[in-house]
């Protein structure tokens, strides 16, 4: 196979481009899913999709699919490259559309050296990965492995008390295509690592053989609202302070264990939330994340015993509403091993790694082989305007990217669960 | 003096007809200052002082003051009571409105009786009494003592952004008379109790003798914004859970100390107040009261040195703002025995008691005799829809009231500060 390479000034400046649209006055970058500002990043990818001549589908879960097919090859599944545009409230650029613009630049790369693949190629946008705006994560992708009622999705209702289905029409991404229509026959995802893993070991290629498991629950603790001058300290049910218990008691817990579960308190609402009213209400997010299914288990059951102890200590009620959760999930040993020959052959380090954060892949891993590739992230930190993969990283990321997909549009096989 | 008495239906129904304004879709009252549902409640108190006869006037910053004098009394310095109507978040009905309607049904009475008194007798509703919208609390009463500068209260900036002063504006509350333009001969506010003591010990009335001195503070903490699922524990600088030890410790701390000091964090906000987002920024705010002025000063100093204790072990920084300050108040011991005296000739159990609330009294302390009268209130609750305090002692409350502005419009001397 001859090392052709991606465009490499092209995917930068796409990449550039794409990261300038949702800022606000100060600047910073918010694209909530299905907003008015996530709907300028669409319409602008959209714009390139069919400017490189691909087909472009929506779904009715807003998914967006840009698709290089000819009649030769129609009738094949199709090898599905993608990721997703939406954003956390002030993001980086590199999440999500690093390997949306990466999968284009591959495909225009392949027209432009006129290779006719064996079956189609689809790059893919998925609706709502990041779940800021709408619960659970990803959830484009699950609907589109059927792991969520259509009707469902569409009804979700964000935090901002829209629903899904409404914006979407509003925004003009209501698509009509069938959710599932287009299975693949693999899908690989590439990927910044949002982690500090491979820039600390100087290495440029994560080959992504699993994904850590994940909890979300909203967790709400209800005390007694009462004056805070004339209450003495032993007579209240305060529960803002029950709610700080919980997210000391989940670090010292995971320290204690010495496990590599991570566990997040992101989001905090007091009320009445006045200055000189002790919280009668705190509602919060906890998500827990382990790579194996049984310590996550076991930590999700020390957080419910420790909420009844709370309960008891504090004279506070709490109730747990599961918001989502994803088993930890195995990649496609064959895709894998495709990634650390790619890296390899163009003189790249690599490593197997765990993905500690969630990704559409997980999803499509339910009904296809599928596998990711990461970059390094610059001091790990990503969510967050500092998040930066330098520049010859996101190319060697796409180059490998490319050899994938030619070994699989090649022929290679895969579909080989990892042992 | 002969034991004439208020009009108990008159000053219950009012009472309530006053608690049923404010309240929203669910039947929760909020009348925070300023508002458009306050407004309402203004509308309501100053229909009620024209229809008695009263002289209504409102100063620049919304106090409101209904005068009754005469040719006579006209030139020597009133007698003031009141307190004030507007509400916390989903308050009761009780705080605030008791006194104010008291005040009224007080002159009320006393005119029916055709009393002449010697000095005029004014009812006042001071502004943002509750501190809920705009900062500090007791504003109103603040400006009227020369506390706070007129321009500066009017120019305050409130949780949602508005400014006190365009508020009372747009709800037609931005009076003509210059703050300050009545000085009192002495001040009587009658109040629940808003906490648990008279209730507990089966007692009618609280002479109070003195006030907890009050520091509010806004803390914000800020760490880095993170991927919840790919930054190892260790390596996180999480400004919630930073936010959790500080009203962990002061509970803490308070115990070990075992004065009667109370903190409470009563509102508590993240950023980017995402599920998978490490926290970057909590902004909090603290409430310290203690009756002792040393020990409240300890207590800062304490916060203070804690504060920098987590700056350094969770890698986060911390900046403190001072919102507000009191010092404890002594009243004026002539008035607080007045109270027993009125309270044991009516038969009614009375003690002197510490107010744990801050008041608009103590604001006016600054410039004139004061003191003010407690009745009990049920399970000591306040600030809750469940605030509720038995009819026979709003009644016995207002007596008590009844009798001391008696004693006082007949000549007994004040101005006698408790040793």
């Amino acid at each position: 196979m001859p090392h052709a390479s991606i465009n490499a000034e092209r995917l930068l400046a796409r990449i550039h481009e794409l990261g300038a649209i949702g800022r606000d006055d100060r600047g910073q970058l918010t694209r909530l899913a299905a907003s008015d500002s996530e709907k300028l990043g669409r319409d602008l990818l959209v714009h390139w999709l069919k400017a490189v001549g691909l087909d472009v589908a929506v779904d009715r879960i807003g998914n967006i699919f840009g698709i290089w097919q000819s009649e030769e090859n129609a009738e094949q599944l199709p090898l599905m490259l993608g990721s997703h545009v939406d954003t956390v409230i002030n993001a980086g650029i590199y999440d999500g559309c690093y390997g949306v613009l990466a999968g284009l630049e591959v495909i225009e790369t392949l027209k432009e050296q006129g290779v006719t693949p064996a079956r189609p190629i689809v790059v893919a946008a998925f609706t709502n990965e990041e779940g800021v705006r709408y619960a659970p994560e990803m959830l484009g992708s699950l609907v589109h492995v059927g792991g969520l009622d259509i009707e469902a999705a569409l009804a979700t209702v964000g935090t901002d008390g829209t629903t899904l289905g409404s914006e979407l029409t509003r925004i003009g991404y209501a698509g009509t295509v069938e959710p599932c229509a287009l299975t693949p026959h693999a899908y690989v995802e590439l990927h910044i690592e949002q982690g500090p893993v491979l820039e600390r070991e100087a290495t440029t290629i994560g080959a992504v053989e699993n994904l850590q498991g994940i909890s979300w629950q909203r967790v709400t603790i209800e005390g007694v609202a009462n004056h805070a001058g004339t209450t003495p300290m032993a007579m209240r049910s305060d529960a803002g302070l029950a709610a700080a218990r919980v997210g000391l008691f989940l670090r010292d817990h995971i320290a204690r264990s010495n496990a590599p579960s991570v566990a997040t308190i992101g989001t905090m609402r007091f009320e009445p939330d006045a200055i000189n009213v002790i919280p009668s209400r705190a509602v919060f997010t906890v998500d827990l994340r382990d790579p194996d299914e049984e310590r996550l288990q076991a930590l999700e059951n020390a957080l419910d015993a420790q909420l009844r102890v709370i309960m008891a200590e504090e004279g506070v009620t709490v109730t747990v509403e599961r918001l989502a959760r994803f088993e930890p999930v195995t990649f496609d040993r064959a895709i894998v091993e495709m990634i650390e020959v790619s890296a390899s052959a163009r003189g790249f380090k690599s490593r197997r790694m765990t993905s500690g954060a969630g990704h559409d892949a997980q999803m499509i891993a339910r009904i296809a082989p599928a596998a990711m590739i990461f970059v390094p992230s610059r001091d790990g930190i990503s969510h967050n305007p500092r998040e930066h993969t330098d520049p010859a990283d996101l190319v060697a990321g796409a180059n490998v990217l490319l050899d994938v997909v030619s070994r699989i549009a090649g022929g290679r096989e895969v579909g080989q669960p990892h042992s």
